[in-house]
């Protein structure tokens, strides 16, 4: 092994103490997309203090590509409670209303551009207890009831920190400039889009990121999916009808749970395509009030999937017809809103090949071929790198997991960490300094 | 009983084996709606013969206002059968291609002018078999595969040939003029309103009709319904999409299966009106064809009902709707067309009265007050005439029946034609030279 | 007019300015059903003052007949807030948990036992603001918010606690029992089934209760339906699937939103009955989570109504296969409980006469037919009634109304207070001095 | 090459004007399903005249495994035309029912036992017409109205002959024995069950199938596919309700087209299966007569499939309980009958090996890779010779096609057709000769 990569690797491992800390102290207090305010201000105090340029708020968001927001009340709410458990004010101010993305930028002269993307928002699942659940038993299960990190963005975080710190000790190594973004919202796939609208990765040569994976029963430690990611839509669909007395009157109202429930039917009933997977799914209707009132609301969340960009097309174009056809029977009003959106993701296969040979051959990890399946919000900025010429590249750390991503049981052993900020950076080394791909 | 109903009474009793011939050759010979061509051609012979002036054809029905027409080769095929059964050709002609009303005129100078309403036509009904059913046991069943007199019009236009004949022998009792419809296509209100447009009853000052009905245990002869028909639109909806392989590309079809199955449960479940009755059945769906194949076609046909014309557009305007969108949320087109329609009948007051006089006190019939419940495309003539300021009555004549209405089964006795007959003539004469109602 | 009569009116008139203040008092501090804990125990407060015996809580609801309960924290909050709003505590205490019926029993010696039903529960209806509406103009709305005596039954209690005091003031002139029953959970037709059961009418000879109603242009102050209520089942159904990832798994899931979408319009599309008016309406529809995840639980709230009982069960029997269908076709569980229930209510007759002619000639009051049209859970008692002999009548107290029932523009005029307490003395008066009807 | 394939080759070539002559010979009297009494009784003819001992009728297909059958009234039409439309009546009668497969044998001594399975039904596809249609243009177009070889089966059948005379001619090169199996019904994957059930591929070391395909632009002869065929289950599904007068008593109904519309929305619903690709298509309805009659029956078509039998196993049963929940919520019965069943079939990798070696390299013919994506009732057979330890085979015989598969436009150049007929013979030499794959 080189001395570079070996001395990367091991200063890696030294750090994972650091990581694991961080870690829990981002499980503890995990937070919902676009209220990632402490989180996201800590971020940026540490990347500051690491001697970063560091951009946070509407320099790295762009406000009306966001997608996907909570109610300005929760926001504010979530912004205020934020600020009572740690937030760093002077950070955190600029992100209040739901701008809390982070981004640290070091130059190290001319040379490839290199954006890594670390995501950090937790999701609204109620977290497991109970001494079968390893952050309940030893102490750091999120005390924000009905948010949990139970997709790993908390390691993703401390990988990113890890990496901020690795890399500045090595910068007169590098050629060229860094870029680490750590990006809110992915869960939803709400967050990617404003940070690719607001022009960051433009000069962008290569992107990296990676995701806390199962292991399975194998003993790898750097996984290389070798699907795409499925393309998603995320929708909001709003029904409003007229409400009636519905013993006196029902011919006066125009009920919109009649054509709430004619679209879920219909949704889940577009033809499935030829031309790739598809999926739909309604997971959630409200709908009504009264038991005796004609219904006058309901809302409903929906998301579609694709395997290619124009499978998800396919199906988001025929979800909308279904949503206003489904209106106009019951003489409804419907307005639908992009609630998150991501396009298909696969990793560039010249820059896969060179990462195996990185982790492989230059870390000496133990490296295998996986499968992810879902989606990803990352796949808009490495769209945006490679509308521009760029090379995107997804890659997962592999540790033995307890319970299935999302779940209440989610956990993963933190001893994959330093794999994952060892590869960030040997891989940023390479680019910079072994050629291009 | 005044001499002239004493007579009639007993006149119109001794035409009872001649309308019993007559109900059974209609009966044998039943010809489904808009295709009456030996039923219709035998009446205006006998007409013609017993002297009155005949109108058939186009002169009766104004061809654009018919309803529910057949396809051009049925119609030529159901005229083909009914010269090869016994239609007269003279009449028959003028008829061809569904032009099968007829009308006979007697003018008996100044006075009011009496239209009665007789329909003629049979159902898509498979007549029963076997010794339960009286015209198996005694030979005059239908010998039209799958058409059936299973609604009593057999009866009933014997029952006008017979007022026909007793109203000729009193012509010099009477003062006005006497209109004798005979009208094609009652079923499925299809027929009425293109007499109605040809003008034919503009001059009316009364118009009657009556149908069979069951006594239902009691020995009643004469019933007048207390409730209104049911006011009833019936369309035909052809949804047209997208043939396409169903297992190599079934997001190149545009599904009119799952257009036409939204549609069906949705026009179901059209809210019911809280003011008055609703009824909404589609009757039948025919779609697709290869199982492996996206449904391209799909043809249904349905009806909506109402207590009032206002329930009954509140049904129809809800209806196309529902079909509207159902096809636009599948990419399909949809055309619909109207295949009947009648408004809400009830009996004028007065008039109605009057006849309870006649059928009572004048011819001594036993009478009731009944309830009716379906449609009837009556409604169109007595809309005609009441919007030039006539009257409209609508009585029924009661016997013991056999089966319900429109079942296989359907049966009544003959011993009810006379009364029928002896009352149109009595009401005849008791308005023309009794006094207005 | 007798100068009992005509005193009993003008003594009733004189109580006008106590009925309003009483109404206004229960208006301000609306409570919806089974937590009238403040209502319910100021009134059987004052029935003690007045003399006569007071029954509460277990001793007037059957536990285990009462429907449609809120859940345990909910009526304890309420508990407590009745207690904050003024409850008198001594007679709320055993009202907690939801047993909110007062029974007041009067003994004037041997004679038929009168019974009375005053109900006096609010709605979940959210009161008007502005000077359009007269609580809110002249301070007497609603302080719970969301909660709204928007059907009167302020005005309801008001007057049985003038019916208290006449009657008692009356005593010596009265021959036989009463019974004053203050009934929880009108609404949702929930709570008389309870009172029924606990057999507290099972002695009861006639049985009486009012409503208020909107005299509609006219000037008529006492109106007798003519029309019986609708027969009526409320049902909550919850469906249960299981959860699974809508992206990488949904074969894994069983989809409790299919299940209740598919409900939603088989109920709604349940055929209309020939034996007479129906309605059916979900009015609410809770289903689902996380938009990606197959939704695990979805919960309705149904109602289903009939112009007869028997039409009413033909629709509940239809509605528990429809339930049963949908679920089972997903492979969920369903689970439906019974939360309201009320067969179809007419007035007797003779009763009903006698009741007529009181109000008209003893008292004077200008009378007219109406159509009352909706539910009325009032039908439990008289159905208990009339099972062991007894008769029942319901009758309306008219005045010009604001705003339809159950809206929050809803606003009767409190003239109409005294003469509603008038007619139920003198009616009482009537049947235990002049005879049986 | 070698002189054996060499020659092969060439004679196969010298076939061509008769493996043209007979394919639109078979073209022209297009058969469906079951029904192909003369092609399949002159196929017989003409393996007997060569020499081989030849099973039809019941000696082929078992009578309970058959899956689709006609009514027993088409196929006593169809034997009657065959007849007339030129079959041998020797062979034809044994096939009389619906019998039509043939199996030709031929016993080369020690050695594996080598399969080959010709599909030979027409589809109902009405043909294009016009010049721009070749079999129109050059007078072999179907004279059996509505039946069309769009599927290529006519060049299968024209083949398997091709391979019967090469093969006799080389008997003596052989070491063996050699099945050759003409196959009914394959369209609708009907027939293959019941012939692997009758026992006649319990022996076979080597199954081999080909198939018509597009060489799409390539100047490919033989094509391999990579993907494994879609399994399927074709199911047809009778509701029975009950009629009923929808004006005047509907509820008195079961009604069969509520049941299946909610089948036909609930079937398309299934949700996508994570494990694999899936298809559902209900491809017809028919339900209903009389407008004004609650539908009392609703007769479907409809297919379900999967990329792997557990995937397909999935949709089955899901589809039977969508079917059977929504004949429960309607109070109707449901039949469901099984009209044809596939397992996936993908080629055995070492025998494909063997097959692409031979063609390339002993044929010289320009080989690919493609794929097939639909469904094949091959699988069956394969499925039975693979529980036995065989191996199966399938290929493709590439030419450039006009339209696509089962459209009424699809066409094939018969220049492919010696290809196809040389490495059948090619391959069944190479496997008894070469030594086992």
């Amino acid at each position: 092994m080189e001395p570079f990569y070996e001395t990367l690797l091991r200063e890696a491992r030294a750090l994972e103490p650091a990581m694991r800390a961080r870690r829990r102290d981002f499980h503890t207090y995990a937070e919902p997309g676009w209220c990632e305010f402490r989180t996201a201000s800590r971020i940026a105090r540490e990347l500051t203090d690491l001697g970063y340029r560091v951009l946070v708020g509407r320099d790295v968001c762009l406000e009306e590509a966001r997608m996907g927001l909570p109610s300005p009340e929760t926001l504010e709410r979530q912004y205020r409670r934020a600020l009572d458990q740690g937030a760093e004010p002077a950070f955190a101010e600029p992100m209040r209303g739901g701008f809390t993305g982070v981004a640290a930028l070091l130059d190290c002269g001319e040379g490839p551009v290199v954006a890594m993307r670390f995501d950090i928002d937790a999701l609204a699942v109620r977290e497991a207890e109970g001494d079968g659940h390893r952050p309940s038993r030893e102490g750091f299960c999120s005390v924000n009831d009905g948010v949990m990190h139970a997709c790993g963005h908390d390691g993703h975080a401390a990988v990113g920190l890890a990496v901020a710190r690795l890399l500045m000790a090595r910068r007169a190594a590098l050629r060229g400039r860094i870029k680490l973004i750590f990006q809110p919202a992915e869960e939803g796939v709400r967050g990617a889009a404003s940070i690719a609208a607001r022009g960051l990765l433009d000069d962008v040569d290569y992107i990296l990121a990676g995701h806390m994976g199962d292991s399975a029963g194998t003993d790898a430690q750097i996984g290389f999916p070798t699907d795409a990611t499925l393309a998603t839509t995320k929708l909001d669909v709003c029904f409003r009808g007229q409400a009636a007395h519905a013993g006196l009157a029902p011919e006066a109202g125009r009920n919109a749970l009649l054509a709430a429930a004619t679209a879920v039917l219909n949704l889940h009933a577009i033809p499935r395509s030829g031309r790739g997977d598809s999926r739909v799914n309604v997971g959630s209707l409200r709908a009504g009030g009264g038991r005796n009132v004609v219904c006058e609301r309901a809302a409903m969340e929906l998301e579609v999937r694709g395997a290619t960009t124009e499978v998800n097309d396919y199906l988001e174009a025929y979800a909308r017809r279904v949503v206003r056809g489904a209106a106009a029977m019951h003489g409804c009003d419907c307005e639908v809103t992009v609630a998150g959106a991501a396009g298909s993701l696969e990793s560039d296969p010249a820059l896969r090949r060179r990462a195996e040979a990185v982790a492989r051959d230059c870390l000496g990890l133990r490296v295998r071929e996986t499968t992810f399946g879902a989606s990803e919000d990352y796949a808009a900025l490495v769209e945006r790198v490679r509308g521009r010429g760029g090379r995107g590249l997804f890659f997962t750390a592999l540790t033995p997991c307890a319970g299935p991503l999302h779940s209440p049981a989610f956990d993963f052993r933190e001893e994959a960490l330093p794999n994952a900020a060892a590869l960030f950076c040997a891989l940023a080394y390479s680019l910079q300094r072994e050629g291009p791909v």
